[in-house]
């Protein structure tokens, strides 16, 4: 298991491996806690934007994980703080529950779009307005919280903010820049609050495109369980990204881990 | 001015060239009338999904332009007409004026997505059920009626099929089959009504795309307006598309074509 070897850190997706919906999958919330016993580095690494990371954090704690708020990276932290450096005004096309983390930020006049998982806020009207905008100012950016094409929640797939990207990447003719996964600058903003060098971390999701390409991509291994929206026969033989590994659950994923650290 | 030499036949966009919205554009019912009375044969070639053909022809009549039914061609006969073929069952992404076009079509258990100018029905809600038809069917299709950018509306610019089919696609993994312009088949169901060869004919339209573009692989004559959703600094040096001709407007073209006849 040469994959599991001299690992001291380990990002971890959240929907998908810790838990589906609002459900935590089995062995998880122990896993967690096997590997801080184990003196292992824990961050949170999500693309999840319907909430802020404190609404995030109170519910991982409902369901019975053990975490900190700011252990958990998300877009919307890391995109607020590039609004402010390019002093830009964003249309925010983004979930309701999001919202509270952009206050403070000029939304008057707005000169970029930033696109988030935004579900039913999602409408022709929405979407349209955001294509004007993209239309009409010259040289106006639009920004996409990840670009996910689907997640998994309890009554099924859903799809995630990458399709709704396209769609106003294809009408306006404008290029998105991604903030979050699969981003190498979203894992590097993790990995330097772990403080451990790249090969000694590793990131677990259920995403093989923005969880596992994107590790690969940034320098650190990536490992994929088959929990969430994982599709054997879309995943296994992925055309473009092969995973360092692939485990049943994130409790096999740790067992693995733990032993090679006990060797 | 070759590109308007022996010109037979001309194919028209609608929206854009002929109207903007439900208002004539200066000097092209004058236009329309002049072609027919210089003995050119006109066919009305139109991605337009959110109307069935007899209502839109009942508006431009009511606009003032004299034509009948059957001179329109548009997507969603053919669409149609393949379904019956393929014996597929769709789930209609359709405006709700266009539901009629689909009368006698199965719509239970459906096993493929069609998607039109469905402007407000695009929730989110109706596209993740699309979404979810396509990730759970193998071998589900997924049917656009165009695969148009943009459109010109009174009030402004309007998203058009081609982004939410691009959503789709993106979410899915499935590629979409396009019924409509720029698609050669659509061109040729036109052209074989009006029983000419290709170099006698010349297609009219707004879209540099869909009506220059596909015109021109179908191997036709594009001729792009400078009305409509036209933009000079995406349009005149587009990096794929150069149009045979450009001009001001139809009544323009319509004065080339004219005078290369009487020559």
């Amino acid at each position: 298991m040469s994959w599991a070897k001299c690992v001291r850190g380990v990002m971890l997706d959240i929907s998908g491996v810790l838990k589906n919906g609002d459900i935590a999958i089995p062995g998880s919330i122990e896993a967690v806690k096997r590997l801080r016993d184990a003196g292992v580095v824990v961050r949170f690494v999500t693309n999840e934007t319907q909430l802020t990371c404190r609404m995030l954090c109170e519910k991982l704690i409902r369901i019975g994980f053990q975490l900190t708020e700011n252990e958990i990276f998300s877009p919307a932290p890391v995109m607020v703080k590039l609004l402010k450096e390019r002093k830009l005004r964003p249309m925010l096309l983004v979930h309701p529950r999001a919202l509270p983390q952009f206050e403070g930020i000029d939304q008057s006049n707005p000169n970029c779009v930033v696109v988030g998982d935004a579900t039913d806020v999602f409408t022709y009207e929405k979407l349209n307005d955001a294509f004007r905008l993209l239309m009409e100012q010259k040289r106006a950016s639009l920004f996409s919280l990840g670009r996910g094409r689907y997640y998994k929640e309890v009554d099924g797939l859903c799809m995630d903010v990458g399709g709704f990207t396209a769609a106003l990447e294809y009408a306006s003719g404008v290029h998105a820049e991604v903030v979050g996964k699969p981003e190498k600058t979203f894992f590097a903003t993790a990995l330097s609050d772990m403080a451990l060098s790249k090969s000694e971390v590793l990131m677990i999701g259920d995403d093989i495109v923005s969880d596992v390409g994107g590790a690969q991509e940034f320098g650190i291994r990536g490992v994929l369980v088959r929990t969430g929206k994982f599709i054997a026969e879309k995943d296994e033989n992925h055309p473009l990204v092969k995973p360092d590994a692939i485990v049943d659950d994130l409790a096999q994923g740790v067992d693995v881990i733990i032993s090679q650290r006990m060797d």
